[in-house]
Order: C-alpha cells, then structure tokens, then sequence
C-alpha cells in the first residue's frame, strides 16, 4: 500500500510552520492534511443504498472518517485510539463524559467520507487533499481492521466505500466532536510520552473525589445535554425497535 | 451582549502565532478558538425533544455550530455567508458542487452544538473554549437572525437551545463540510480583499468550459457520490414523506 512516508509528511509539518509565521489562516484551513473524524454520539443509526438497508447500529458512535493524502499508520492508530477510549456516555450512575463507547460496549458505525478533507475555493469545495479512492479504500479497509481487532468485529458496522449512500443518524443530545490527528511533534517517541503523561495525569486526576465534584458541577452548570436529560424525558428506549 | 472584542481576539492570534514556533500542535487542537460548523447534507432532517418533534425540514442542510469564547460579529458574518453560498448541490444537469442551499432554495436546520468546542484532555472532553451558555443563547440567536435576513425566514428552522434533543439526519451521500471562522489576518479589509481575488478567480474560471470540464472529469474519476446517483438509484423521492 503506497502512504506517506514518515519523512514527507515531517517535511510537510516544516514548511507548515514556516508557512505559519505569514499567515495562520493557510495553515489551518489549507495547508495541514490530517486525518478527519466528525463523531456523534447516536441512539440509532443505520444505512442505505438505494432501497436496501445495508447496516444498522444501536446507542453508540456514528463515525465519518476523512483520509488526506498524507495520512500514515500513525494517524490510524491515533484515530482508532481516540474514537474507542473517548468519554462520551454517561456512568450508571448518570455522571456525564465518563465512559467510552468500549466501557459502555454499545456500537459503532463508520463510513468514509472524503469531503471532510474540503478546501474552499471561495465558495466551492476542492478534494485534492483527500487520499484517492483507489488508495483511500484499502487503507479504510485497514482502520475498520485495526477498530475490530482492538474492541469486538461485531459491533463495528461499516457504510459501502464509494458508494451514494443515505447516513440515517438519530444523534443523540445533540453531542458532535471533530477529531483531528496530531500534526506534530512528529517524533512519535515524543508524542508517545506526552500521551501517556497527560493520560497520567487523568487517572491520577479521577481518583480525587472532590476534584471530580467540582468538575461535574462545572459540567452540569454549562448547557450539558445530559444535565437535563431527566426534565426533558429519557429517550434511550427510542432505539429499541 | 458581551462579547470577545476585535483587540482581544487579536491579542490572541498574535500569541497562536507565537507559540506555532514552538508547536504546531498545540495552535491547531488546543489554542486556537473559532466558530466551528459541522455541516450535513440532507434528505430530511428533523429535532425532537422527548416525545414531541419540534422542527423539520425536507433537502438542504443540517448545521452544528459551536461558538467559542473568542467569536465575535465577524465571525458570524463569514460563517453566514458560507453556509448559505457554499456549493453542496448538484445543478439541473446533474453537475455537483455547482449550486447553494439558496440557489436550490432548500431548507436549513441549525442547532447549537457546544460540543464542537472541545479540547481533549485525554480522553475526556473539556468544554471550556465553548461560549458560556447565557452569552451563547444571544450570541446563537443573532446568527440565526443574520440567517433568515439573508436568506428567507420561512425556510430556516432551529432546535431547541439547550435542550436535551434527538437530532434525526438524513445525510445525503454521504456529504458533510467541516467549517471554522478564519483566525487570521485579523484585517477585514485584507481578509474581504483575499476573499474578493478567490471569488473573481472562481468566476473567471467557472466561465472556461475546458477547464470546467477539467474540473469535472477529476471529481467524478475520485468517488464523487454524485457520480454513482445513476447507478445507485435516484433517492431524491426519499424526501417526500
């Protein structure tokens, strides 16, 4: 499978960051390739070709991954890591952005969805940052891949790759979040330990009960979909058919 | 309304462009604060809150819009104008990426999705870059209102601000486009001015049948999910309850 390799897309970052010393805008909306993921969080969501239902998900994530043309094994594990360990569901107890989609063993539906990798010519979008189909297909094939191996095969459904297809999705709360791979530091020994610093300081964090508290409170003083989910009615036998 | 000014948003990305020396990671996923949209072509697309279905629409787009801290009118302005001039639809002939929601007069369901604006602490999501919600409400309501002034009020319908909602969407593709408010160059008149060149040149090219035809041979050759419709079967009748 032909990618990037590790030193193109290291040059790229270079001259990103010397590009930025002008202008900030190109860099964020023209320049950087990285993958993309729009993730919402769904009661329900399913798919369909024409009139045929091809796939169907319960409560879990409804996930549109966009590949650009400079994306590597690296940004696959990122993404695949990040989309099965963030907390978007509620405990047993209620407590919002406290289990993942794994803790919760609820579903996930991906679909490949190019136009996320969109720069805008004034008004009309342009796809060459996207990763070509031919090449785009079998390295989707390796991120469905890499998800089912991690959590359970059966519970990662999958659109048509290129498919026209209809992405029926019952988003739930709403709660929507873009998730983008790193651009750097390209060293991924560095990266690495970053990660594990700040997921060190996460545990450390959630053991302290009252620390906790006052992030609930904090949550729940916000528009926190959850926080009103008693007042508002409880949907979640919705899904059930 | 209490609102970031123009002189603090530019202290701000004067301080991004800063830190970018150091990391460019840290401007791209943590520092910088914009007005985010995840917009959604759809087929159909409607809110309910409980039991009760609250607004619907039939083809157009479904907008999440999350709204930093940092965002002011001139935000807005960009983010309005782009949603409702971006080239999502297809024209007479079958061309994609050739009309707006306004030339196709389809509809627009906007919601307010806080969630957009999130930094990743961890696994766990921190909302804190998003707008607090009693200066959320105002500032999402003028949006709104910028919107249906623009465009026509009848065909522009909303959820309900902080509610605990089922966001139903039908998206159609699928196609859905990422949108963030520029942060820089902090000159409107240079920034109108950059806008201004792009859109003559996209006149001057949209004039150039050969480079048109161009255009349209590399679209469908990647996988345009306009380009399969035929194949596929029309589902415009979807629409139609």
């Amino acid at each position: 499978m032909a990618m990037a390799t590790f030193g193109q897309k290291r040059a790229t970052v270079l001259r990103n960051r010397f590009l930025v010393i002008g202008s900030c805008k190109s860099v964020l909306t023209s320049t950087t390739k990285t993958m993309k993921a729009i993730i919402q969080r769904v009661t329900k969501a399913s798919v369909t070709v024409g009139e045929e239902q091809i796939s169907s998900i319960g409560r879990g994530l409804c996930v549109l991954l966009g590949i650009s043309v400079e994306d590597t094994q690296k940004d696959v594990d990122y993404m695949v890591r990040k989309i099965l360990n963030l907390r978007l569901f509620e405990d047993e107890n209620g407590r919002a952005w406290s289990k993942s989609v794994m803790d919760r063993e609820f579903e996930i539906l991906c679909v490949s969805q190019f136009t996320l990798q969109c720069i805008l010519k004034g008004n009309k979008p342009d796809f060459h940052s996207a990763m070509p189909a031919e090449l785009a297909q079998p390295f989707y094939n390796n991120i469905l891949e890499n998800m089912r191996s991690t959590y359970k095969p059966e519970l990662i459904k999958d659109g048509k790759f290129g498919a026209y297809m209809q992405v029926h999705i019952q988003n739930d709360g709403p709660v929507t979040i873009e998730l983008t791979s790193p651009t750097g530091p390209t060293d991924p020994k560095q990266l690495s330990k970053q990660e594990k610093q700040q997921q060190r300081k996460e545990k450390t964090r959630s053991k302290g009960p009252s620390e906790l508290g006052r992030e609930k409170g904090a949550l729940r003083s916000r528009q926190d979909p959850n926080a009103s989910s008693g007042a508002e009615g409880d949907v979640s036998s919705e899904r059930e058919p």
